[in-house]
């Protein structure tokens, strides 16, 4: 299958070698800047364009990979007639690309890329979706060669998806962020923590997080909470933080309890 | 080394476990409920005591592994003489032994700790404190034989990193949790986020969460943040969470750009 890659982040570059590890061909790289279609097309032998009109009409199927606002103009541009056009987006819908192409659909791994670390995308959920039965299977017999985790899923159902991916990744990533300020501010080193994140994160491999969830807010250790909260005083946005997410703890622990 | 347990959950099992692959022997463990006494002693060849006053007073070294509201209380029964005595609390000072004994002192490991759950003990920060330089030289010693990872600070400091692990460690077990309901209300399984969380713990191990942030927060993508918003109308608690940490996103990055 001939595949045309449109952008050069860090998801189309995680997809693009996926798909050149699983046997297909890129052969084209579209990104507005044409060091970044380069730098990417010559890791997978594929054409660097910068141009929209120098997209090959002659590919099997086209993804777009870019930022979500970017889709729907540079979909607006691409003329390849009636062939497969797919985006990556989890919270976008599969009508951003409607007139585009008669023939649409939607292919988003759910990971979270970095340009330099290599993932197992056997692992990756990837949650897909076309306009027709007929490219639902086309879509899937790709994915399905990338990953053992494929689901096919409504826009709605994805939106959901990434929005608890946030939850479970982005903020997640952030409170991390925070505890390494908390601990710079007191000339500790970020490492003090990285077992225990570690450790976190693993035993929800196998448990359910509300299973396994410790600390003062789930003990209601109300002197413990109120000695933290002192303690972040200097801080404002951070003490808010703490509140709301010990009261929250607090609050599906009740409701588990109830 | 014959060493005096207090205490019988997830802590006081591990320790104990640990101590006794280490070569030490423990000789008592105490709870208040002598089934759990006795649940975590018959694995460790320990005799199981209920009552404060069996507390033996030829042990070297008295560990108090409770809830931290109890340690005092508990501390101020034991009538053990001048003996060694510790506590595994992150958010106690040592003053909290103060008068129990003239040598006291703190033990704590830094993870969370489920007792199903093994962990490798020699990865685990163990913050160490004592009242005289050679009770803190003796701490060391034994925190030496568990842990590669050993670090003598004050009790400022220890609140300091317990405050921020419970940031890295309970908080984001608790956006697991969030995400978790979040898939459950729309029948999505949270095996589909296992992997991404695996891999946004995994990133940090060699990075810094900083460097290594996603998702629409960092990027600014104020279209995907409102849509995001909008689907959490229906849950104020979780819209206000999602609010905040955003936002603090937003705040650090223009923090470290500016």
């Amino acid at each position: 299958m001939n595949i045309v890659l449109l952008g050069s982040g860090n998801v189309a570059t995680h997809l693009g070698r996926a798909f050149k590890m699983a046997g297909q061909t890129i052969v084209q790289v579209w990104s507005r800047d044409i060091d970044h279609a380069r730098e990417l097309a010559d890791t997978l032998a594929a054409e660097a364009i910068s141009e929209i009109d120098d997209v090959s009409a002659s590919a099997d199927l086209y993804i777009i990979s870019v930022k979500d606002e970017a889709i729907k103009p540079l979909a607006a541009k691409l003329k390849v007639g009636d062939k497969l056009i797919v985006h990556t987006s989890g919270s976008t819908g599969l009508e951003v690309l409607d007139g585009v192409s008669s023939r649409i659909g939607v292919f988003y791994p759910l990971q979270t890329f970095s340009k330099s670390k290599a993932v197992d995308f056997r692992q990756i959920p990837i949650a897909i979706e076309a306009n027709s039965p007929e490219d639902s299977a086309v879509i899937r017999s790709i994915a399905d060669r990338l990953s053992e985790k494929v689901l096919e899923i409504n826009s709605d159902k994805r939106k959901t998806l990434h929005v608890a991916a946030v939850f479970a990744c982005n903020f997640t990533n952030h409170l991390f962020a925070i505890s390494q300020e908390l601990l710079k501010a007191n000339n500790l080193d970020f490492d003090l923590l990285r077992p225990l994140i570690a450790e976190t994160a693993n035993k929800i491999q196998q448990n359910d997080p509300e299973d396994v969830q410790t600390g003062p807010a789930v003990r209601e250790d109300i002197e413990t909470i109120n000695a933290h909260v002192e303690m972040l005083r200097g801080n404002p946005e951070l003490m808010e933080i703490y509140t709301k997410l010990s009261q929250s703890i607090v609050n599906l622990h009740k409701r588990s309890e109830g």
